[in-house]
């Protein structure tokens, strides 16, 4: 019972090209993936593979939601997303709970993987992303 | 080269308890370990074990830098620990890369392990702690 809970940790960032350069040296890895997510408005330079990654997201049009947390609250750590097992019954669990989910049913994210948002309301203001493993 | 690279994400929270119950029903996990961290003036609740954990982060004194964190920003996301291999040798290229470290040298953290603060600075706001593997 010590699979990996956290998939990868969201940090918004201005500048991709100069936030790479800081992280490849504070990570040691070279060369991170790039993906550019149309339908997010958003530039992601992914750190390590697998479970425990760290995502660099900048924004490719100023209606993306990352450049309106930037113009809000400024660049930092963003959201965290975590693993479960069913995603579909850890919403309705979410739900019965009182916790407050953004996307009442999972959709596709990258890697065709199911995802879901939970809301910051009850989760002590931190935005969590829900992937089903 | 797969290893994890986040060790484990912190959550700065009011009410260690409540917050306790939220991220139970959010993670699968119950009874997270708890510890209380006297130097630091915190008491935390592990969730999971090994890399990609939670770490929810409550004060226990008004002093301790997470009441500070609270008050100015509110609770939320405070930090993120990443795992490198050597932990001098990766502050000294820190440092040379110019990038502004928090602590000069490691210090020993919870279970002995060595540890050390890099300043948000030049991290595009995030306050990141290593943790020698």
């Amino acid at each position: 019972m010590t699979k990996t809970l956290v998939s990868h940790v969201g940090i918004a960032v201005r500048d991709l090209e100069s936030a790479i350069k800081s992280y490849a040296v504070l990570s040691g890895l070279q060369n991170p993936a790039i993906e550019n997510i149309k339908s997010e408005k958003v530039k992601v330079a992914l750190f390590s593979s697998g479970g425990g990654r760290i995502e660099l997201l900048a924004a490719t049009s100023e209606d993306s939601p990352i450049a309106r947390f930037i113009n809000n609250r400024g660049e930092g750590l963003h959201h965290i997303c975590i693993y479960v097992d069913d995603i579909e019954s850890k919403l309705s669990e979410l739900k019965k709970a009182g916790i407050k989910v953004i996307d009442e049913t999972y959709r596709l994210g990258a890697e065709g993987k199911k995802i879901a948002f939970v809301h910051p309301q009850n989760l002590n203001g931190v935005l969590i992303e829900l992937e089903e493993r």
